[in-house]
């Protein structure tokens, strides 16, 4: 593994009708995720938004925690909280990263709409022995959209259950959890 | 597997020096458990705590899902937040599964503290051919107290990392996906 960073992405996302749209910040996906991120070892977690005013409350979250007295109170959140790195579209991300050529943009669903997908296992696999950063997009709201899913590197498989339960609604919390845990647990 | 609950204990857990505490109901909690509980088979998320001011509040938030306006707006949550039990006691929730004796406990802890505990694989292989109902606490605060973990069936290992991160904090949120999908994943 050559690096790997996570992007939770607020645009360009999905509604559930479909439409394109911008979702609001929620400061509980900032915590969890950079809490999974830090705990499994990954090196950053991108916020990406596009309005200046939420990119500055994900500021603000970050500093209370990582300079505040958000690290008085928790000082092990400090670690986490580092990870954030708040930009305000994918093309940042990729650019703090060396640019697009030089890294692997990977994809997670919750369905995989017909695409050809890439299992945990052999992802898993490719993660250990890849030679270029990597970088595992969440999408808030109703998913990614098509464009950003079809321009991926890889498309990892979405996550189900070995029972057939009919149900499929993970929170990005906990499919971010698991995406990580699958790819780097024990 | 003959039936499987999960338990979020509000009372009794540690705080981070160590003393037993009641904390705080965290509405997200609720919606991110349930719906993981849901997606890998669980039939029911007790929410324990002692405080009726709390329950009450955890009643409403699954109303306002389960029967209210939130069915409308997002109807698949309902039948994730239609898994919420909302008990006083961990005793309660072990009587409306038939009883402690008629049942398994299993607990889950960021940390062994030195006791015996049983790996994933195995805990795997016991829940799927368990003939009592299995419940699976989590403790929110700094985790459940000792005579919770002394008491229990089953102390499923700590989640980790396969690299040595030196950290080791998951949101409860978190560790209750990675261990559903641990235990009943693909």
């Amino acid at each position: 593994m050559k690096g790997l960073a996570l992007a939770l992405v607020h645009h360009p996302v999905l509604d559930r009708q479909g439409g394109v749209v911008t979702t609001a910040i929620t400061n509980l996906d900032l915590h969890d995720m950079a809490r999974s991120a830090r705990t499994y070892g990954a090196e950053a977690l991108f916020i990406v938004h596009p309005i200046e005013a939420q990119r500055l409350l994900a500021e603000r979250v970050r500093e209370h925690w990582v300079e505040g007295s958000g690290k008085r109170r928790i000082p092990d959140r400090a670690h986490a909280m580092d990870l954030l790195r708040v930009v305000p579209s994918l093309e940042d991300a990729y650019q703090a990263l060396g640019g697009r050529g030089a890294i692997e943009v990977w994809t997670t669903a919750a369905s995989a709409r017909g695409r050809a997908v890439t299992s945990y296992a052999e992802a898993r696999e490719r993660l250990a022995a890849v030679e270029r950063p990597v970088v595992i997009l969440f999408g808030t709201g109703w998913g990614l959209t098509g464009e950003v899913v079809a321009g991926a590197d890889v498309r990892v498989a979405p996550i189900r259950a070995r029972a057939d339960t009919g149900y499929n609604h993970l929170s990005v919390r906990a499919a971010c959890a698991i995406t990580l845990d699958r790819l780097l647990g024990v």
